[in-house]
């Protein structure tokens, strides 16, 4: 079964990269290079995720949209966000009336 | 304490929107209209949460990476696809090396 | 023949938006609306053109191509720039070395 | 004056890198990577698009410009297309009924 917690724990090992050294880790390197480095990274991966949404490869698909989530890490960890900011909105969203409902209306 | 479930829960409203009326649920709409009208909304979130970033609105980042991470469950349903079949990719990718790290190689 | 002013006359055009009743005009919503709505339609815009080419639709990736290049123009007028301000920095390039060449090296 | 003949001119320069030796040549590696590595560049160039103008440095927004219908041109070419055909499509919108109400009807 898949550990929910993943990502969590995947915040954590972001949040540690803050202040490592940018040669030794991806990510250390995205925070150095800052908030457009990091940004134009979530840009790129979401292009890869339509791209391979469009193409049919399931198997590219499930990589570029975890490639697209992890990269919404290091943005929301730039921030001094968590991922439970985000899936507090969603479940806040869920609660008032139905979560694909309320989103419709929020797209009026 | 936020329910880390809330992405299968997700999923499960939005595929049970698959055939439902168009005109009763956004995601319904979604799903006729078909896989460009999915992507697109995709493409379209993720300018918006990079706008959000860049901006420097955190609540409104919390908002739009919401809409993002929505859209690509209904993608992902569209697909024929579960969150936990990304979870999992991000959680392989942790088991073998760190994320981080991996991410990195992933990228070269 | 196609008239390569074209860009020229429609960002007098675009020009000639601003202030106008934004009940009247399409460009002249997009002006009141502000920065991040023109920022907005110029990722769809990209993305529809991303879709489209995937697509392999010829029709639909001139369209989407047309679009894209249009809601450019509108934000170049938001910014006080001209498409001839565009013009000019690919015709340094192609001055210096050959376009492509450059763009390589611009790249890396 | 800026010679408007700048796309026709470069999108001759790229048609001539069709089949070039990719070690020598940006834009033939592009080519030779194919669709896929070409439509990531053009979601990549309208995310620094964004970036630079929501930064709202000029300079900057004029060369991300450039960079992105570059990389538009490059996309034509790979599909059998000149930058007149989109001039003609904006020519023929403008020849209707004015270019930023046409435009505006075609997004409704």
């Amino acid at each position: 079964m898949i550990d929910a917690d993943i990502l969590e724990r995947l915040a954590d090992t972001v949040e540690s990269r803050k202040g490592a050294d940018p040669a030794s880790s991806y990510v250390a390197g995205l925070f150095k290079k800052g908030t457009d480095a990091i940004l134009k990274k979530v840009g790129e991966e979401a292009t890869e995720t339509v791209l391979a949404a469009k193409g049919g490869d399931k198997l590219a698909l499930v990589r570029e949209t975890a490639d697209l989530w992890f990269h919404t890490l290091v943005m929301l960890a730039h921030a001094g966000l968590r991922p439970s900011d985000v899936l507090a909105e969603l479940a806040r969203r869920e609660g008032i009336s139905g979560v694909a409902e309320k989103a419709a209306r929020a797209k009026e």
